[in-house]
Protein backbone atom coordinates (compact mmCIF):
# COMPACT_ATOMS: atom_id res chain seq x y z
CA UNK A 1 0.00 0.00 0.00
CA UNK A 2 1.18 3.89 -0.84
CA UNK A 3 -0.06 4.49 2.61
CA UNK A 4 1.36 1.90 4.52
CA UNK A 5 2.39 2.60 8.12
CA UNK A 6 5.31 1.24 9.70
CA UNK A 7 6.41 1.55 13.06
CA UNK A 8 5.95 -0.37 16.52
CA UNK A 9 2.13 -1.44 17.61
CA UNK A 10 1.00 -1.56 21.33
CA UNK A 11 -1.91 -2.47 22.17
CA UNK A 12 -3.82 -0.54 25.11
CA UNK A 13 -5.79 -2.82 27.56
CA UNK A 14 -8.71 -1.00 29.28
CA UNK A 15 -9.31 -2.23 32.44
CA UNK A 16 -10.83 0.75 34.64
CA UNK A 17 -14.50 -0.19 35.04
CA UNK A 18 -16.77 -0.46 38.02
CA UNK A 19 -18.09 -3.42 37.01
CA UNK A 20 -21.30 -2.07 38.33
CA UNK A 21 -23.32 -4.71 36.92
CA UNK A 22 -21.67 -7.93 38.53
CA UNK A 23 -22.37 -6.22 42.32
CA UNK A 24 -19.01 -4.05 42.41
CA UNK A 25 -16.88 -7.36 42.12
CA UNK A 26 -14.09 -5.73 40.06
CA UNK A 27 -14.81 -8.20 36.70
CA UNK A 28 -11.45 -8.37 35.04
CA UNK A 29 -9.92 -10.40 38.12
CA UNK A 30 -13.09 -12.75 38.49
CA UNK A 31 -12.19 -15.94 38.41
CA UNK A 32 -12.78 -17.19 34.62
CA UNK A 33 -12.08 -21.05 33.52
CA UNK A 34 -9.42 -21.19 36.48
CA UNK A 35 -8.17 -17.77 36.04
CA UNK A 36 -8.58 -14.54 36.31
CA UNK A 37 -10.82 -12.69 33.52
CA UNK A 38 -7.67 -10.38 32.60
CA UNK A 39 -5.23 -12.73 32.23
CA UNK A 40 -7.13 -14.34 29.15
CA UNK A 41 -7.57 -10.83 27.33
CA UNK A 42 -3.87 -10.19 27.89
CA UNK A 43 -2.47 -13.83 26.87
CA UNK A 44 -4.17 -13.30 23.58
CA UNK A 45 -2.01 -9.84 23.50
CA UNK A 46 0.85 -11.51 24.59
CA UNK A 47 0.35 -14.44 21.72
CA UNK A 48 0.21 -11.98 18.79
CA UNK A 49 3.05 -11.43 17.10
CA UNK A 50 2.02 -7.98 15.70
CA UNK A 51 1.88 -6.35 19.10
CA UNK A 52 5.07 -5.11 20.37
CA UNK A 53 3.86 -3.86 23.72
CA UNK A 54 1.02 -3.30 25.86
CA UNK A 55 -0.37 -0.33 27.87
CA UNK A 56 -3.11 -1.89 30.90
CA UNK A 57 -5.31 1.01 32.23
CA UNK A 58 -6.43 0.07 35.44
CA UNK A 59 -8.53 2.17 37.77
CA UNK A 60 -6.98 4.61 40.37
CA UNK A 61 -7.81 1.91 43.73
CA UNK A 62 -7.18 -1.12 41.65
CA UNK A 63 -3.08 0.31 40.28
CA UNK A 64 -1.31 -1.83 42.87
CA UNK A 65 -3.46 -4.80 42.74
CA UNK A 66 -3.26 -4.29 38.36
CA UNK A 67 0.68 -3.86 39.21
CA UNK A 68 1.21 -7.64 40.89
CA UNK A 69 -1.42 -9.12 38.85
CA UNK A 70 1.28 -8.51 35.58
CA UNK A 71 4.02 -9.52 37.32
CA UNK A 72 2.18 -12.71 39.16
CA UNK A 73 0.67 -13.88 35.97
CA UNK A 74 4.11 -13.23 33.70
CA UNK A 75 2.78 -10.21 31.51
CA UNK A 76 5.46 -7.88 32.35
CA UNK A 77 7.99 -8.52 29.54
CA UNK A 78 5.37 -7.14 26.92
CA UNK A 79 3.20 -5.12 29.48
CA UNK A 80 5.47 -1.63 29.60
CA UNK A 81 3.15 0.21 31.32
CA UNK A 82 -0.26 0.06 33.93
CA UNK A 83 -1.49 3.50 34.34
CA UNK A 84 -4.55 5.03 35.90
CA UNK A 85 -7.29 5.06 34.04
CA UNK A 86 -9.89 8.30 34.11
CA UNK A 87 -13.64 8.77 35.36
CA UNK A 88 -14.96 7.63 31.96
CA UNK A 89 -14.21 5.24 29.21
CA UNK A 90 -12.94 7.66 26.92
CA UNK A 91 -10.36 9.64 29.99
CA UNK A 92 -9.12 6.01 29.95
CA UNK A 93 -8.19 5.60 26.88
CA UNK A 94 -6.80 8.76 26.45
CA UNK A 95 -4.73 7.61 29.03
CA UNK A 96 -3.75 4.90 27.24
CA UNK A 97 -2.71 6.57 24.04
CA UNK A 98 -0.37 9.27 26.00
CA UNK A 99 1.58 6.35 27.80
CA UNK A 100 1.66 4.58 23.98
CA UNK A 101 2.99 7.66 22.86
CA UNK A 102 6.00 7.96 25.54
CA UNK A 103 9.51 7.86 24.70
CA UNK A 104 9.87 4.32 26.32
CA UNK A 105 7.22 2.76 24.34
CA UNK A 106 6.97 5.13 21.08
CA UNK A 107 4.18 3.28 19.23
CA UNK A 108 2.73 4.07 15.69
CA UNK A 109 -0.59 2.13 15.83
CA UNK A 110 -2.57 1.16 18.83
CA UNK A 111 -5.06 -1.26 19.21
CA UNK A 112 -7.43 -0.29 21.81
CA UNK A 113 -9.47 -3.05 23.36
CA UNK A 114 -11.76 -4.12 26.48
CA UNK A 115 -10.32 -5.82 29.01
CA UNK A 116 -13.50 -7.50 29.67
CA UNK A 117 -13.66 -9.19 25.70
CA UNK A 118 -11.48 -12.31 27.14
CA UNK A 119 -12.47 -14.03 23.91
CA UNK A 120 -10.81 -12.16 21.42
CA UNK A 121 -7.58 -14.02 19.31
CA UNK A 122 -4.21 -13.29 18.61
CA UNK A 123 -5.41 -13.46 14.95
CA UNK A 124 -8.33 -10.98 15.63
CA UNK A 125 -5.74 -8.53 17.16
CA UNK A 126 -3.31 -9.06 14.10
CA UNK A 127 -5.60 -8.45 11.53
CA UNK A 128 -7.00 -4.96 13.14
CA UNK A 129 -3.27 -4.18 13.56
CA UNK A 130 -2.52 -4.68 9.56
CA UNK A 131 -5.50 -3.35 8.40
CA UNK A 132 -4.74 0.08 10.58
CA UNK A 133 -1.23 -0.09 9.32
CA UNK A 134 -2.94 0.68 5.56
CA UNK A 135 -5.81 2.52 5.94
CA UNK A 136 -5.03 4.35 9.73
CA UNK A 137 -8.32 2.85 11.35
CA UNK A 138 -9.96 -0.40 11.74
CA UNK A 139 -13.14 -1.36 13.60
CA UNK A 140 -13.47 -5.15 14.74
CA UNK A 141 -17.40 -5.89 14.16
CA UNK A 142 -19.90 -8.30 13.29
CA UNK A 143 -22.82 -8.48 11.16
CA UNK A 144 -26.19 -7.83 12.98
CA UNK A 145 -27.83 -11.38 13.50
CA UNK A 146 -30.85 -9.86 14.63
CA UNK A 147 -33.32 -7.75 13.11
CA UNK A 148 -32.44 -4.09 14.78
CA UNK A 149 -35.44 -2.05 15.70
CA UNK A 150 -35.65 1.94 16.93
CA UNK A 151 -37.30 2.23 20.04
CA UNK A 152 -39.30 5.12 21.86
CA UNK A 153 -41.58 5.81 24.48
CA UNK A 154 -43.07 4.75 27.64
CA UNK A 155 -44.26 2.03 26.53
CA UNK A 156 -41.72 1.64 24.25
CA UNK A 157 -42.61 1.32 20.72
CA UNK A 158 -41.33 0.16 17.67
CA UNK A 159 -40.58 3.51 15.19
CA UNK A 160 -38.48 2.34 12.73
CA UNK A 161 -36.97 -0.76 11.41
CA UNK A 162 -33.72 -0.14 9.78
CA UNK A 163 -32.98 -2.34 6.55
CA UNK A 164 -30.52 -4.88 8.75
CA UNK A 165 -28.35 -5.22 5.47
CA UNK A 166 -25.15 -3.09 6.83
CA UNK A 167 -25.71 -3.04 10.17
CA UNK A 168 -22.81 -4.00 12.70
CA UNK A 169 -22.48 -4.18 16.06
CA UNK A 170 -18.93 -2.75 17.18
CA UNK A 171 -16.02 -4.58 18.76
CA UNK A 172 -13.04 -4.18 20.07
CA UNK A 173 -10.05 -4.32 19.32
CA UNK A 174 -10.29 -0.88 17.03
CA UNK A 175 -6.75 -0.32 16.01
CA UNK A 176 -5.79 2.83 14.85
CA UNK A 177 -3.07 5.19 13.75
CA UNK A 178 -1.95 6.50 16.71
CA UNK A 179 -1.72 10.34 16.11
CA UNK A 180 -5.04 10.02 14.44
CA UNK A 181 -6.51 8.79 17.50
CA UNK A 182 -4.74 11.27 19.76
CA UNK A 183 -6.33 13.68 17.09
CA UNK A 184 -9.73 12.18 17.17
CA UNK A 185 -9.59 12.69 20.80
CA UNK A 186 -8.10 16.26 21.32
CA UNK A 187 -10.86 17.40 19.13
CA UNK A 188 -13.80 15.33 21.11
CA UNK A 189 -13.14 17.13 24.21
CA UNK A 190 -14.84 15.89 26.96
CA UNK A 191 -18.13 15.16 24.45
CA UNK A 192 -18.92 11.86 24.83
CA UNK A 193 -18.58 9.45 22.19
CA UNK A 194 -19.78 5.85 21.70
CA UNK A 195 -16.53 4.59 20.83
CA UNK A 196 -13.37 5.26 19.81
CA UNK A 197 -13.95 4.81 16.51
CA UNK A 198 -17.33 7.32 16.39
CA UNK A 199 -13.97 9.92 17.62
CA UNK A 200 -12.32 9.21 14.24
CA UNK A 201 -15.07 9.16 11.98
CA UNK A 202 -16.05 12.54 13.39
CA UNK A 203 -12.85 13.97 12.01
CA UNK A 204 -14.16 12.31 8.81
CA UNK A 205 -11.23 9.80 8.45
CA UNK A 206 -12.74 6.81 6.82
CA UNK A 207 -13.00 3.40 9.27
CA UNK A 208 -12.68 0.36 7.50
CA UNK A 209 -14.39 -2.55 9.15
CA UNK A 210 -12.81 -5.98 9.36
CA UNK A 211 -15.19 -9.30 10.83
CA UNK A 212 -14.39 -10.49 14.77
CA UNK A 213 -16.17 -12.91 16.38
CA UNK A 214 -19.20 -13.59 18.14
CA UNK A 215 -17.37 -14.95 20.71
CA UNK A 216 -15.55 -12.10 20.89
CA UNK A 217 -18.25 -10.13 22.91
CA UNK A 218 -17.62 -7.93 26.43
CA UNK A 219 -18.41 -9.90 29.53
CA UNK A 220 -21.20 -7.51 31.78
CA UNK A 221 -23.40 -9.85 33.50
CA UNK A 222 -22.71 -13.22 35.37
CA UNK A 223 -24.82 -15.04 32.74
CA UNK A 224 -21.71 -13.60 30.31
CA UNK A 225 -19.59 -15.52 32.75
CA UNK A 226 -21.12 -18.89 32.60
CA UNK A 227 -20.85 -18.15 27.95
CA UNK A 228 -17.21 -16.92 28.67
CA UNK A 229 -16.45 -19.81 30.81
CA UNK A 230 -18.22 -22.41 28.52
CA UNK A 231 -16.19 -21.22 25.26
CA UNK A 232 -13.04 -20.76 27.03
CA UNK A 233 -13.32 -24.57 28.44
CA UNK A 234 -14.23 -25.95 24.79
CA UNK A 235 -11.46 -23.82 23.05
CA UNK A 236 -8.57 -24.83 25.45
CA UNK A 237 -9.98 -28.67 25.44
CA UNK A 238 -9.44 -28.49 21.27
CA UNK A 239 -6.43 -26.88 21.13
CA UNK A 240 -7.73 -23.75 19.40
CA UNK B 1 -57.50 -2.12 29.72
CA UNK B 2 -60.83 -1.10 27.34
CA UNK B 3 -59.28 -2.33 24.32
CA UNK B 4 -58.04 -6.00 26.41
CA UNK B 5 -58.26 -9.64 23.69
CA UNK B 6 -59.46 -12.31 25.26
CA UNK B 7 -59.87 -15.67 23.97
CA UNK B 8 -57.28 -18.81 23.42
CA UNK B 9 -53.96 -18.41 22.53
CA UNK B 10 -51.48 -20.25 20.12
CA UNK B 11 -47.72 -20.54 20.46
CA UNK B 12 -46.64 -20.91 16.62
CA UNK B 13 -43.48 -22.14 16.61
CA UNK B 14 -41.42 -22.46 13.71
CA UNK B 15 -38.64 -25.34 13.10
CA UNK B 16 -38.90 -25.41 9.43
CA UNK B 17 -35.06 -24.17 8.92
CA UNK B 18 -32.65 -25.77 7.18
CA UNK B 19 -29.57 -25.03 9.05
CA UNK B 20 -27.23 -24.36 6.36
CA UNK B 21 -24.67 -22.96 9.06
CA UNK B 22 -24.59 -25.77 10.65
CA UNK B 23 -23.44 -28.29 8.01
CA UNK B 24 -26.85 -29.46 6.95
CA UNK B 25 -27.62 -31.13 10.11
CA UNK B 26 -31.58 -30.23 11.33
CA UNK B 27 -30.51 -28.34 13.77
CA UNK B 28 -33.97 -28.42 15.78
CA UNK B 29 -33.16 -32.10 16.25
CA UNK B 30 -29.64 -31.81 17.78
CA UNK B 31 -28.63 -32.77 20.83
CA UNK B 32 -28.05 -30.13 23.24
CA UNK B 33 -27.86 -30.86 27.43
CA UNK B 34 -29.33 -34.04 26.89
CA UNK B 35 -32.14 -33.59 24.49
CA UNK B 36 -33.04 -32.44 21.54
CA UNK B 37 -32.73 -28.82 21.15
CA UNK B 38 -36.66 -28.14 19.87
CA UNK B 39 -37.25 -29.87 23.39
CA UNK B 40 -36.19 -27.39 25.38
CA UNK B 41 -38.14 -24.69 22.58
CA UNK B 42 -41.22 -26.61 23.55
CA UNK B 43 -41.20 -27.27 27.40
CA UNK B 44 -41.23 -23.81 27.79
CA UNK B 45 -44.46 -23.38 25.95
CA UNK B 46 -45.49 -26.50 27.45
CA UNK B 47 -44.96 -24.93 31.21
CA UNK B 48 -46.60 -21.62 30.19
CA UNK B 49 -50.35 -21.48 31.36
CA UNK B 50 -50.48 -18.29 29.15
CA UNK B 51 -50.44 -20.47 26.36
CA UNK B 52 -53.43 -22.80 25.24
CA UNK B 53 -51.98 -24.51 22.51
CA UNK B 54 -48.97 -25.00 19.77
CA UNK B 55 -48.66 -24.92 16.35
CA UNK B 56 -45.51 -26.70 15.08
CA UNK B 57 -44.43 -25.50 11.42
CA UNK B 58 -41.62 -27.99 10.68
CA UNK B 59 -40.31 -28.34 6.90
CA UNK B 60 -41.64 -30.77 4.47
CA UNK B 61 -38.94 -33.67 4.57
CA UNK B 62 -38.98 -33.31 8.17
CA UNK B 63 -42.99 -33.49 9.07
CA UNK B 64 -42.82 -37.38 9.72
CA UNK B 65 -40.00 -37.21 12.02
CA UNK B 66 -41.17 -34.21 13.76
CA UNK B 67 -44.87 -36.09 14.64
CA UNK B 68 -43.19 -38.66 15.94
CA UNK B 69 -40.73 -36.34 18.30
CA UNK B 70 -43.70 -34.69 19.48
CA UNK B 71 -45.23 -38.08 20.69
CA UNK B 72 -42.13 -39.40 21.89
CA UNK B 73 -41.23 -36.19 24.10
CA UNK B 74 -44.83 -36.11 25.31
CA UNK B 75 -45.75 -33.21 24.03
CA UNK B 76 -49.01 -34.46 22.02
CA UNK B 77 -51.28 -33.21 24.45
CA UNK B 78 -50.43 -29.35 24.07
CA UNK B 79 -49.25 -29.43 20.49
CA UNK B 80 -52.58 -29.40 18.38
CA UNK B 81 -50.89 -29.68 15.13
CA UNK B 82 -47.41 -30.35 13.03
CA UNK B 83 -47.94 -28.40 9.88
CA UNK B 84 -45.27 -28.27 7.03
CA UNK B 85 -43.51 -24.49 6.31
CA UNK B 86 -42.68 -22.85 2.91
CA UNK B 87 -40.12 -22.18 1.58
CA UNK B 88 -39.59 -18.91 3.55
CA UNK B 89 -39.90 -18.07 7.25
CA UNK B 90 -43.05 -15.91 6.25
CA UNK B 91 -44.65 -18.74 4.64
CA UNK B 92 -43.79 -20.71 7.35
CA UNK B 93 -45.06 -18.56 9.78
CA UNK B 94 -48.47 -17.85 7.31
CA UNK B 95 -48.63 -21.84 7.44
CA UNK B 96 -48.83 -21.60 11.62
CA UNK B 97 -51.61 -18.64 11.70
CA UNK B 98 -53.82 -20.40 9.51
CA UNK B 99 -53.37 -23.52 11.45
CA UNK B 100 -53.96 -21.46 14.77
CA UNK B 101 -57.01 -20.47 12.90
CA UNK B 102 -58.32 -23.43 12.57
CA UNK B 103 -61.73 -24.85 13.87
CA UNK B 104 -59.79 -26.71 16.30
CA UNK B 105 -57.81 -24.40 17.78
CA UNK B 106 -59.81 -21.51 16.65
CA UNK B 107 -56.81 -18.68 18.95
CA UNK B 108 -57.10 -15.07 19.20
CA UNK B 109 -53.44 -14.49 20.24
CA UNK B 110 -50.45 -16.02 18.84
CA UNK B 111 -46.98 -16.01 20.40
CA UNK B 112 -44.47 -16.65 16.76
CA UNK B 113 -41.39 -17.98 18.07
CA UNK B 114 -38.09 -19.36 16.50
CA UNK B 115 -37.57 -23.29 17.07
CA UNK B 116 -33.98 -21.92 17.34
CA UNK B 117 -34.24 -20.24 20.31
CA UNK B 118 -34.24 -22.79 23.40
CA UNK B 119 -33.83 -20.57 25.84
CA UNK B 120 -36.78 -18.70 26.16
CA UNK B 121 -38.66 -19.30 29.42
CA UNK B 122 -42.68 -19.46 30.55
CA UNK B 123 -42.09 -16.04 31.73
CA UNK B 124 -40.76 -14.32 28.72
CA UNK B 125 -43.89 -15.86 26.24
CA UNK B 126 -46.42 -15.28 29.16
CA UNK B 127 -45.28 -11.31 29.59
CA UNK B 128 -46.00 -11.16 25.67
CA UNK B 129 -48.90 -12.68 25.42
CA UNK B 130 -50.36 -10.52 28.06
CA UNK B 131 -49.14 -7.15 26.14
CA UNK B 132 -50.25 -8.51 22.84
CA UNK B 133 -53.89 -8.97 24.84
CA UNK B 134 -53.53 -5.08 25.67
CA UNK B 135 -51.81 -3.72 22.15
CA UNK B 136 -52.35 -6.59 20.16
CA UNK B 137 -48.90 -6.80 19.30
CA UNK B 138 -45.88 -7.07 21.37
CA UNK B 139 -42.16 -7.58 20.51
CA UNK B 140 -40.03 -9.55 23.11
CA UNK B 141 -36.15 -7.89 22.10
CA UNK B 142 -33.61 -6.81 24.16
CA UNK B 143 -31.41 -3.08 24.25
CA UNK B 144 -28.00 -3.59 22.16
CA UNK B 145 -25.31 -3.45 24.08
CA UNK B 146 -22.55 -2.71 21.13
CA UNK B 147 -22.58 0.38 19.18
CA UNK B 148 -24.33 -0.42 15.51
CA UNK B 149 -22.59 0.55 12.81
CA UNK B 150 -23.65 1.40 9.71
CA UNK B 151 -21.46 -0.01 6.86
CA UNK B 152 -20.97 -0.36 3.56
CA UNK B 153 -18.64 -0.79 0.54
CA UNK B 154 -16.06 -3.10 -0.65
CA UNK B 155 -13.71 -2.79 2.02
CA UNK B 156 -16.41 -1.73 4.35
CA UNK B 157 -16.45 1.18 5.57
CA UNK B 158 -18.25 3.07 8.16
CA UNK B 159 -20.99 5.02 6.95
CA UNK B 160 -22.68 6.00 10.52
CA UNK B 161 -23.00 5.47 14.35
CA UNK B 162 -26.59 5.80 14.97
CA UNK B 163 -27.33 6.80 18.28
CA UNK B 164 -27.19 3.66 20.63
CA UNK B 165 -30.23 5.14 22.40
CA UNK B 166 -33.04 3.19 21.56
CA UNK B 167 -31.60 0.94 19.52
CA UNK B 168 -32.92 -2.60 20.54
CA UNK B 169 -32.33 -6.01 18.95
CA UNK B 170 -35.93 -8.23 18.39
CA UNK B 171 -35.96 -11.48 19.56
CA UNK B 172 -39.12 -13.70 19.84
CA UNK B 173 -41.53 -14.87 20.52
CA UNK B 174 -43.41 -12.32 19.12
CA UNK B 175 -46.96 -12.23 20.10
CA UNK B 176 -49.64 -10.65 18.15
CA UNK B 177 -53.65 -10.66 17.81
CA UNK B 178 -54.03 -13.50 14.94
CA UNK B 179 -56.51 -11.08 13.06
CA UNK B 180 -54.23 -8.19 12.80
CA UNK B 181 -51.12 -10.28 12.04
CA UNK B 182 -52.93 -12.29 9.11
CA UNK B 183 -54.04 -9.30 7.87
CA UNK B 184 -50.45 -7.53 7.50
CA UNK B 185 -49.08 -10.93 6.39
CA UNK B 186 -52.16 -10.73 3.69
CA UNK B 187 -50.88 -6.94 2.78
CA UNK B 188 -47.10 -7.79 2.56
CA UNK B 189 -47.77 -10.88 0.31
CA UNK B 190 -44.40 -12.18 -1.32
CA UNK B 191 -42.71 -8.50 -0.35
CA UNK B 192 -39.98 -10.24 2.28
CA UNK B 193 -40.04 -8.28 5.76
CA UNK B 194 -36.80 -9.13 8.17
CA UNK B 195 -39.54 -9.94 11.13
CA UNK B 196 -43.34 -10.33 11.81
CA UNK B 197 -43.06 -6.94 13.53
CA UNK B 198 -41.88 -5.55 10.75
CA UNK B 199 -45.45 -6.47 8.79
CA UNK B 200 -47.17 -5.34 11.29
CA UNK B 201 -45.54 -1.87 11.40
CA UNK B 202 -45.65 -1.65 7.86
CA UNK B 203 -49.54 -1.72 8.81
CA UNK B 204 -49.21 1.11 11.09
CA UNK B 205 -50.33 -0.42 13.63
CA UNK B 206 -47.77 0.17 17.01
CA UNK B 207 -45.75 -2.68 18.37
CA UNK B 208 -45.21 -2.74 21.83
CA UNK B 209 -41.56 -3.79 22.75
CA UNK B 210 -40.98 -5.72 26.19
CA UNK B 211 -37.46 -6.94 27.56
CA UNK B 212 -36.12 -10.63 26.90
CA UNK B 213 -33.19 -11.81 27.68
CA UNK B 214 -29.82 -12.17 26.40
CA UNK B 215 -29.68 -15.85 26.59
CA UNK B 216 -32.92 -15.90 24.69
CA UNK B 217 -30.70 -16.26 21.56
CA UNK B 218 -30.84 -17.70 18.19
CA UNK B 219 -28.75 -21.08 17.74
CA UNK B 220 -27.20 -20.81 14.53
CA UNK B 221 -23.39 -21.84 15.05
CA UNK B 222 -21.72 -24.78 16.32
CA UNK B 223 -20.49 -22.02 19.08
CA UNK B 224 -24.14 -21.04 19.95
CA UNK B 225 -24.54 -24.39 21.03
CA UNK B 226 -21.53 -24.66 23.11
CA UNK B 227 -23.07 -21.57 24.32
CA UNK B 228 -26.72 -22.43 25.05
CA UNK B 229 -26.09 -26.12 26.51
CA UNK B 230 -23.77 -24.32 29.14
CA UNK B 231 -26.53 -21.88 30.08
CA UNK B 232 -28.93 -24.72 30.19
CA UNK B 233 -27.27 -26.85 32.38
CA UNK B 234 -26.45 -24.06 34.67
CA UNK B 235 -30.20 -23.55 34.85
CA UNK B 236 -31.42 -26.75 35.18
CA UNK B 237 -28.38 -27.20 38.16
CA UNK B 238 -30.20 -23.81 39.85
CA UNK B 239 -33.64 -25.61 39.52
CA UNK B 240 -34.43 -22.17 37.71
Amino acid sequence: MANQRTGLACGIVVAAGRSERMGGVDKVFAQLAGRPLLAWTLAAFKRCDAIDGIVVVASEVSLQRMYEFVREWRFDAKVKAVVPGGATRQESVRAGLDAAGSAAIASAIVAVHDGARPLVTPDIIARGVALARETGAALCAVPARDTVKQVEGDPPVVTGTPAREGLWLAQTPQCFDRELLLKAHREAGNTPATDDAALVEALGHAVTVYEGAWSNFKVTTQEDMIIAEALLRERFASGA
